[in-house]
Protein backbone atom coordinates (compact mmCIF):
# COMPACT_ATOMS: atom_id res chain seq x y z
CA UNK A 1 0.00 0.00 0.00
CA UNK A 2 3.37 2.73 -0.29
CA UNK A 3 3.23 2.30 -4.22
CA UNK A 4 1.09 4.98 -5.18
CA UNK A 5 1.76 6.24 -8.93
CA UNK A 6 0.54 10.08 -7.58
CA UNK A 7 1.02 11.83 -5.03
CA UNK A 8 -2.20 13.60 -5.28
CA UNK A 9 -3.96 10.13 -4.50
CA UNK A 10 -2.10 9.26 -2.12
CA UNK A 11 -2.33 12.53 0.04
CA UNK A 12 -6.59 12.25 -1.05
CA UNK A 13 -6.02 8.31 0.41
CA UNK A 14 -4.46 9.56 3.78
CA UNK A 15 -7.26 12.10 4.30
CA UNK A 16 -9.93 9.38 3.97
CA UNK A 17 -7.72 6.74 6.21
CA UNK A 18 -8.35 9.40 9.23
CA UNK A 19 -12.28 8.55 9.50
CA UNK A 20 -12.85 6.37 12.01
CA UNK A 21 -13.67 2.31 10.70
CA UNK A 22 -12.05 3.39 7.41
CA UNK A 23 -8.56 1.24 7.09
CA UNK A 24 -6.15 2.71 3.94
CA UNK A 25 -7.37 -0.24 1.61
CA UNK A 26 -11.15 1.04 1.79
CA UNK A 27 -9.65 4.26 1.56
CA UNK A 28 -7.91 3.81 -1.66
CA UNK A 29 -11.36 2.05 -2.77
CA UNK A 30 -13.37 5.38 -2.15
CA UNK A 31 -10.77 7.47 -3.52
CA UNK A 32 -10.85 5.86 -7.02
CA UNK A 33 -14.54 5.97 -6.71
CA UNK A 34 -14.52 10.08 -6.45
CA UNK A 35 -12.03 9.94 -9.43
CA UNK A 36 -14.49 8.09 -11.29
CA UNK A 37 -16.73 10.36 -10.67
CA UNK A 38 -17.98 13.95 -12.66
CA UNK A 39 -16.14 16.70 -11.53
CA UNK A 40 -19.25 18.17 -10.53
CA UNK A 41 -20.26 15.42 -8.48
CA UNK A 42 -16.84 16.00 -6.64
CA UNK A 43 -17.51 19.30 -6.00
CA UNK A 44 -20.67 19.05 -4.41
CA UNK A 45 -19.70 16.37 -2.28
CA UNK A 46 -16.42 18.14 -0.92
CA UNK A 47 -18.80 21.59 -1.08
CA UNK A 48 -21.14 19.81 1.73
CA UNK A 49 -18.87 18.98 3.76
CA UNK A 50 -17.45 22.78 4.09
CA UNK A 51 -20.37 24.13 3.88
CA UNK A 52 -21.22 21.90 6.89
CA UNK A 53 -18.53 22.70 8.66
CA UNK A 54 -18.68 26.94 8.20
CA UNK A 55 -22.52 26.86 8.66
CA UNK A 56 -24.26 24.61 10.75
CA UNK A 57 -24.56 25.97 14.24
CA UNK A 58 -25.38 24.16 17.78
CA UNK A 59 -28.89 25.05 18.72
CA UNK A 60 -28.61 27.51 22.01
CA UNK A 61 -30.92 25.68 23.76
CA UNK A 62 -30.16 21.85 23.41
CA UNK A 63 -26.92 21.97 21.38
CA UNK A 64 -28.38 20.01 18.61
CA UNK A 65 -26.86 20.33 15.30
CA UNK A 66 -29.08 23.53 13.22
CA UNK A 67 -28.84 25.47 10.54
CA UNK A 68 -30.26 28.12 12.70
CA UNK A 69 -29.31 29.98 16.32
CA UNK A 70 -32.17 27.55 17.96
CA UNK A 71 -33.30 24.60 15.84
CA UNK A 72 -36.27 23.65 14.65
CA UNK A 73 -37.40 21.35 17.92
CA UNK A 74 -37.00 24.06 20.10
CA UNK A 75 -38.73 27.02 18.23
CA UNK A 76 -41.43 24.37 17.40
CA UNK A 77 -44.81 25.94 19.52
CA UNK A 78 -46.27 22.09 18.46
CA UNK A 79 -43.81 20.76 20.72
CA UNK A 80 -44.43 20.11 24.90
CA UNK A 81 -42.12 22.34 26.62
CA UNK A 82 -43.08 20.88 30.26
CA UNK A 83 -41.12 17.34 29.18
CA UNK A 84 -37.52 17.29 28.49
CA UNK A 85 -35.32 14.00 27.28
CA UNK A 86 -32.08 14.19 27.53
CA UNK A 87 -29.63 12.65 25.86
CA UNK A 88 -25.51 11.92 24.80
CA UNK A 89 -25.97 12.85 20.91
CA UNK A 90 -27.79 14.24 17.93
CA UNK A 91 -27.90 10.28 17.22
CA UNK A 92 -30.18 9.43 19.70
CA UNK A 93 -32.36 12.34 19.02
CA UNK A 94 -33.01 11.32 15.67
CA UNK A 95 -33.34 7.65 16.87
CA UNK A 96 -36.33 9.13 19.25
CA UNK A 97 -37.79 11.54 16.35
CA UNK A 98 -38.04 8.50 14.33
CA UNK A 99 -40.29 7.07 17.10
CA UNK A 100 -42.92 9.30 16.64
CA UNK A 101 -43.06 8.71 20.25
CA UNK A 102 -42.04 11.39 22.09
CA UNK A 103 -43.64 15.42 21.59
CA UNK A 104 -41.50 17.04 23.96
CA UNK A 105 -38.26 18.38 23.70
CA UNK A 106 -34.75 17.79 24.01
CA UNK A 107 -31.23 18.45 25.50
CA UNK A 108 -28.05 16.82 24.26
CA UNK A 109 -25.13 16.16 26.87
CA UNK A 110 -22.50 15.81 23.95
CA UNK A 111 -21.09 12.48 26.06
CA UNK A 112 -21.68 10.72 29.36
CA UNK A 113 -19.51 11.00 32.32
CA UNK A 114 -16.29 8.38 31.62
CA UNK A 115 -13.74 8.78 34.50
CA UNK A 116 -11.69 6.72 31.86
CA UNK A 117 -11.52 8.80 29.05
CA UNK A 118 -11.15 11.80 31.15
CA UNK A 119 -14.74 13.25 30.91
CA UNK A 120 -15.93 14.65 33.63
CA UNK A 121 -19.27 16.28 34.31
CA UNK A 122 -17.85 19.72 33.32
CA UNK A 123 -17.39 18.61 30.28
CA UNK A 124 -20.88 18.29 29.32
CA UNK A 125 -23.93 20.47 28.70
CA UNK A 126 -24.72 20.22 32.66
CA UNK A 127 -24.88 23.54 33.46
CA UNK A 128 -26.83 24.64 30.82
CA UNK A 129 -29.33 22.22 31.38
CA UNK A 130 -29.52 22.98 35.16
CA UNK A 131 -30.01 26.82 33.89
CA UNK A 132 -32.82 25.27 31.45
CA UNK A 133 -34.65 23.57 34.04
CA UNK A 134 -34.06 26.70 36.36
CA UNK A 135 -36.59 28.72 34.00
CA UNK A 136 -39.18 26.93 35.48
CA UNK A 137 -41.29 25.37 32.54
CA UNK A 138 -40.00 21.80 32.59
CA UNK A 139 -42.06 19.10 34.43
CA UNK A 140 -40.28 16.31 33.49
CA UNK A 141 -37.21 14.86 32.84
CA UNK A 142 -36.49 11.82 31.12
CA UNK A 143 -33.12 10.32 31.28
CA UNK A 144 -32.55 8.60 27.76
CA UNK A 145 -28.76 7.55 28.09
CA UNK A 146 -27.47 4.14 26.83
CA UNK A 147 -26.73 1.83 30.03
CA UNK A 148 -23.48 1.31 29.84
CA UNK A 149 -21.05 2.14 33.26
CA UNK A 150 -20.64 5.50 32.01
CA UNK A 151 -24.86 5.72 31.11
CA UNK A 152 -25.75 4.59 34.57
CA UNK A 153 -23.00 7.06 36.15
CA UNK A 154 -24.28 10.11 34.32
CA UNK A 155 -27.54 9.00 35.22
CA UNK A 156 -26.81 8.81 39.01
CA UNK A 157 -24.95 12.44 38.53
CA UNK A 158 -27.84 14.11 36.94
CA UNK A 159 -30.13 12.39 39.37
CA UNK A 160 -28.74 13.65 42.19
CA UNK A 161 -28.66 17.23 40.99
CA UNK A 162 -31.88 17.18 39.53
CA UNK A 163 -33.52 15.97 42.97
CA UNK A 164 -33.74 19.16 44.81
CA UNK A 165 -35.71 20.59 42.02
CA UNK A 166 -39.45 20.65 42.24
CA UNK A 167 -39.78 17.41 39.11
CA UNK A 168 -40.14 14.05 38.24
CA UNK A 169 -37.47 12.38 37.08
CA UNK A 170 -37.38 9.37 34.82
CA UNK A 171 -35.41 6.73 32.58
CA UNK A 172 -36.63 5.00 29.21
CA UNK A 173 -37.72 1.36 30.45
CA UNK A 174 -35.46 -1.66 29.47
CA UNK A 175 -36.28 -5.25 28.66
CA UNK A 176 -36.68 -7.85 26.32
CA UNK A 177 -36.85 -6.33 22.57
CA UNK A 178 -40.03 -7.03 20.75
CA UNK A 179 -39.90 -9.86 18.91
CA UNK A 180 -37.59 -11.08 20.81
CA UNK A 181 -37.44 -14.72 22.10
CA UNK A 182 -36.81 -15.19 25.73
CA UNK A 183 -34.03 -17.51 25.57
CA UNK A 184 -32.19 -15.66 23.61
CA UNK A 185 -31.88 -12.48 25.49
CA UNK A 186 -28.63 -11.79 28.15
CA UNK A 187 -29.76 -12.67 32.28
CA UNK A 188 -29.29 -9.07 33.00
CA UNK A 189 -31.82 -7.33 30.78
CA UNK A 190 -34.21 -10.63 31.43
CA UNK A 191 -34.25 -10.41 34.99
CA UNK A 192 -34.27 -6.37 35.29
CA UNK A 193 -37.67 -7.32 32.60
CA UNK A 194 -39.24 -9.12 35.74
CA UNK A 195 -38.45 -7.35 38.59
CA UNK A 196 -39.65 -3.89 36.36
CA UNK A 197 -42.91 -5.76 35.11
CA UNK A 198 -45.53 -3.56 34.12
CA UNK A 199 -49.62 -4.22 34.14
CA UNK A 200 -51.28 -6.23 31.23
CA UNK A 201 -52.82 -3.93 28.46
CA UNK A 202 -54.30 -5.82 25.63
CA UNK A 203 -52.40 -4.69 22.81
CA UNK A 204 -49.32 -3.53 24.53
CA UNK B 1 -32.33 7.92 9.59
CA UNK B 2 -35.08 10.77 7.83
CA UNK B 3 -35.21 13.65 11.29
CA UNK B 4 -32.23 15.79 10.52
CA UNK B 5 -31.71 18.70 12.38
CA UNK B 6 -29.87 20.36 9.75
CA UNK B 7 -30.11 20.74 5.88
CA UNK B 8 -26.77 20.98 5.85
CA UNK B 9 -26.04 17.73 7.79
CA UNK B 10 -28.64 15.38 6.09
CA UNK B 11 -26.74 17.08 2.29
CA UNK B 12 -23.53 15.67 3.93
CA UNK B 13 -24.82 12.67 4.83
CA UNK B 14 -26.63 12.28 1.83
CA UNK B 15 -22.79 12.38 -0.28
CA UNK B 16 -21.28 9.99 2.09
CA UNK B 17 -23.52 7.99 1.06
CA UNK B 18 -23.26 7.58 -2.40
CA UNK B 19 -19.61 5.99 -1.87
CA UNK B 20 -19.32 2.13 -2.22
CA UNK B 21 -19.92 0.06 0.73
CA UNK B 22 -21.51 3.04 3.05
CA UNK B 23 -24.55 3.07 3.98
CA UNK B 24 -26.26 5.82 5.69
CA UNK B 25 -26.12 5.11 9.28
CA UNK B 26 -22.26 4.58 8.58
CA UNK B 27 -22.33 8.08 6.43
CA UNK B 28 -24.05 9.75 9.78
CA UNK B 29 -20.84 8.55 11.57
CA UNK B 30 -18.14 9.97 9.13
CA UNK B 31 -19.61 13.11 9.01
CA UNK B 32 -20.87 13.90 12.60
CA UNK B 33 -16.93 12.71 12.92
CA UNK B 34 -15.97 15.36 10.27
CA UNK B 35 -17.51 18.08 11.81
CA UNK B 36 -15.78 17.34 15.24
CA UNK B 37 -12.69 18.08 13.66
CA UNK B 38 -10.82 21.73 12.91
CA UNK B 39 -11.74 23.95 10.38
CA UNK B 40 -7.77 23.37 9.13
CA UNK B 41 -8.96 19.26 8.77
CA UNK B 42 -11.83 19.75 6.95
CA UNK B 43 -10.32 22.13 4.61
CA UNK B 44 -7.00 19.45 3.71
CA UNK B 45 -9.85 16.41 3.58
CA UNK B 46 -11.92 18.95 0.85
CA UNK B 47 -9.08 20.39 -0.96
CA UNK B 48 -6.99 16.97 -1.15
CA UNK B 49 -10.07 15.15 -3.07
CA UNK B 50 -10.48 18.55 -5.34
CA UNK B 51 -7.08 18.77 -6.17
CA UNK B 52 -6.83 14.97 -6.89
CA UNK B 53 -9.85 14.96 -9.17
CA UNK B 54 -8.76 18.76 -10.90
CA UNK B 55 -4.62 17.81 -11.28
CA UNK B 56 -4.29 14.25 -11.15
CA UNK B 57 -3.22 12.56 -15.21
CA UNK B 58 -3.88 9.42 -16.68
CA UNK B 59 -0.55 8.66 -17.58
CA UNK B 60 -0.57 8.56 -21.92
CA UNK B 61 1.25 5.28 -22.07
CA UNK B 62 -0.20 2.77 -19.27
CA UNK B 63 -3.52 4.51 -18.13
CA UNK B 64 -2.23 4.60 -14.59
CA UNK B 65 -3.09 7.58 -12.47
CA UNK B 66 0.00 9.95 -12.48
CA UNK B 67 0.88 13.61 -11.48
CA UNK B 68 2.67 13.93 -14.94
CA UNK B 69 1.95 13.40 -18.22
CA UNK B 70 3.83 9.84 -18.57
CA UNK B 71 3.77 8.02 -15.23
CA UNK B 72 6.78 7.32 -13.00
CA UNK B 73 6.83 3.72 -14.16
CA UNK B 74 7.09 4.37 -17.51
CA UNK B 75 9.35 7.48 -17.09
CA UNK B 76 12.35 5.36 -15.42
CA UNK B 77 15.44 4.05 -17.31
CA UNK B 78 15.53 1.29 -14.22
CA UNK B 79 12.23 -0.77 -15.49
CA UNK B 80 13.00 -3.48 -18.34
CA UNK B 81 10.95 -2.04 -20.82
CA UNK B 82 10.77 -5.48 -22.80
CA UNK B 83 8.04 -7.63 -20.40
CA UNK B 84 4.56 -5.59 -20.37
CA UNK B 85 2.43 -6.41 -17.61
CA UNK B 86 -1.25 -6.80 -18.52
CA UNK B 87 -3.78 -5.58 -15.45
CA UNK B 88 -7.02 -4.18 -14.66
CA UNK B 89 -6.86 -1.25 -12.53
CA UNK B 90 -4.33 0.62 -10.73
CA UNK B 91 -4.66 -1.29 -7.30
CA UNK B 92 -3.16 -4.29 -9.12
CA UNK B 93 0.16 -2.18 -10.12
CA UNK B 94 0.61 -0.81 -6.86
CA UNK B 95 -0.48 -5.10 -5.21
CA UNK B 96 2.78 -6.19 -7.44
CA UNK B 97 5.00 -3.44 -7.03
CA UNK B 98 4.61 -3.76 -3.48
CA UNK B 99 6.08 -7.67 -4.36
CA UNK B 100 9.20 -5.86 -5.32
CA UNK B 101 9.34 -9.04 -7.95
CA UNK B 102 8.64 -7.07 -11.02
CA UNK B 103 11.01 -4.87 -12.65
CA UNK B 104 8.98 -4.66 -16.51
CA UNK B 105 6.51 -1.55 -17.32
CA UNK B 106 2.70 -1.98 -17.14
CA UNK B 107 -0.15 -1.32 -19.55
CA UNK B 108 -3.32 -0.81 -17.44
CA UNK B 109 -6.94 -2.21 -19.29
CA UNK B 110 -9.11 -0.54 -17.11
CA UNK B 111 -11.71 -3.15 -16.83
CA UNK B 112 -12.34 -6.86 -18.18
CA UNK B 113 -14.62 -7.79 -20.59
CA UNK B 114 -17.90 -8.52 -19.25
CA UNK B 115 -20.99 -8.98 -21.57
CA UNK B 116 -22.94 -9.08 -18.37
CA UNK B 117 -22.33 -5.43 -17.24
CA UNK B 118 -21.47 -4.73 -21.38
CA UNK B 119 -18.50 -3.73 -21.24
CA UNK B 120 -16.67 -4.97 -24.81
CA UNK B 121 -13.32 -5.07 -25.86
CA UNK B 122 -13.39 -1.62 -26.90
CA UNK B 123 -14.27 -0.19 -23.87
CA UNK B 124 -10.81 -0.74 -22.78
CA UNK B 125 -7.24 0.29 -22.83
CA UNK B 126 -7.09 -2.52 -25.50
CA UNK B 127 -5.57 -0.46 -28.81
CA UNK B 128 -3.23 1.35 -26.57
CA UNK B 129 -1.98 -1.81 -25.77
CA UNK B 130 -1.83 -2.72 -29.40
CA UNK B 131 0.13 0.12 -30.21
CA UNK B 132 2.47 0.14 -27.25
CA UNK B 133 3.21 -3.59 -28.81
CA UNK B 134 3.41 -2.99 -32.59
CA UNK B 135 6.19 -0.69 -31.78
CA UNK B 136 8.13 -3.66 -31.20
CA UNK B 137 10.14 -2.94 -28.06
CA UNK B 138 8.32 -5.56 -25.91
CA UNK B 139 9.41 -8.87 -25.62
CA UNK B 140 7.29 -10.62 -23.33
CA UNK B 141 3.63 -9.90 -22.06
CA UNK B 142 2.29 -11.10 -18.89
CA UNK B 143 -1.70 -11.31 -18.54
CA UNK B 144 -2.14 -10.53 -14.73
CA UNK B 145 -5.61 -10.64 -14.49
CA UNK B 146 -8.71 -11.86 -12.39
CA UNK B 147 -9.25 -15.70 -12.45
CA UNK B 148 -12.98 -15.03 -12.96
CA UNK B 149 -14.99 -15.91 -15.55
CA UNK B 150 -14.45 -12.21 -16.96
CA UNK B 151 -10.82 -12.35 -16.28
CA UNK B 152 -10.22 -15.49 -18.47
CA UNK B 153 -12.10 -14.15 -21.37
CA UNK B 154 -10.58 -10.95 -21.39
CA UNK B 155 -7.03 -13.57 -21.55
CA UNK B 156 -8.37 -15.16 -24.49
CA UNK B 157 -9.59 -12.03 -26.39
CA UNK B 158 -6.16 -10.53 -25.43
CA UNK B 159 -4.34 -14.13 -26.76
CA UNK B 160 -5.96 -14.23 -29.73
CA UNK B 161 -4.85 -10.73 -30.80
CA UNK B 162 -1.22 -11.44 -29.66
CA UNK B 163 -1.27 -14.76 -31.00
CA UNK B 164 0.52 -13.19 -34.67
CA UNK B 165 2.91 -10.99 -32.68
CA UNK B 166 6.16 -11.91 -32.37
CA UNK B 167 6.35 -11.64 -28.24
CA UNK B 168 5.85 -14.81 -25.96
CA UNK B 169 2.91 -14.19 -24.19
CA UNK B 170 2.42 -15.49 -20.45
CA UNK B 171 -0.40 -15.89 -17.62
CA UNK B 172 0.85 -15.01 -13.55
CA UNK B 173 1.03 -18.77 -12.00
CA UNK B 174 -1.82 -19.81 -9.90
CA UNK B 175 -2.13 -22.54 -7.40
CA UNK B 176 -1.94 -23.23 -3.53
CA UNK B 177 -1.43 -20.25 -1.41
CA UNK B 178 2.19 -20.28 0.40
CA UNK B 179 1.67 -20.98 4.11
CA UNK B 180 -1.90 -22.69 2.99
CA UNK B 181 -2.50 -26.61 3.99
CA UNK B 182 -3.80 -28.60 1.21
CA UNK B 183 -7.03 -30.00 2.93
CA UNK B 184 -8.46 -26.17 2.96
CA UNK B 185 -7.51 -25.42 -0.51
CA UNK B 186 -10.26 -25.58 -3.27
CA UNK B 187 -10.82 -28.59 -5.53
CA UNK B 188 -9.60 -26.40 -8.94
CA UNK B 189 -7.19 -24.48 -7.29
CA UNK B 190 -5.82 -27.72 -5.84
CA UNK B 191 -6.14 -29.55 -9.29
CA UNK B 192 -4.77 -27.05 -11.62
CA UNK B 193 -1.50 -26.72 -9.27
CA UNK B 194 -0.78 -30.67 -9.80
CA UNK B 195 -1.99 -30.16 -13.55
CA UNK B 196 0.65 -26.74 -13.94
CA UNK B 197 3.63 -28.33 -11.31
CA UNK B 198 6.97 -26.69 -11.82
CA UNK B 199 10.13 -28.55 -11.08
CA UNK B 200 11.23 -28.88 -7.75
CA UNK B 201 14.09 -26.01 -6.23
CA UNK B 202 15.39 -25.94 -3.12
CA UNK B 203 14.04 -22.48 -1.36
CA UNK B 204 11.48 -21.78 -3.92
Amino acid sequence: MDNFSSKLLEAAVNEFATLPGIGRKSALRLVLHMIKQDQSRVDSFAESLLRLKREAKECKQCHNLSDTEICEICASPHRDEHILCVVEDIRDVMAIENTNQFRGKYHILGGKISPMEGIGPADLHIESLLARLAAGEVKEVILALSSTTEGETTNFYLYKKLGNLDLSVSTIARGVSFGDELEYADEITLGRSILNRVPYRAGN
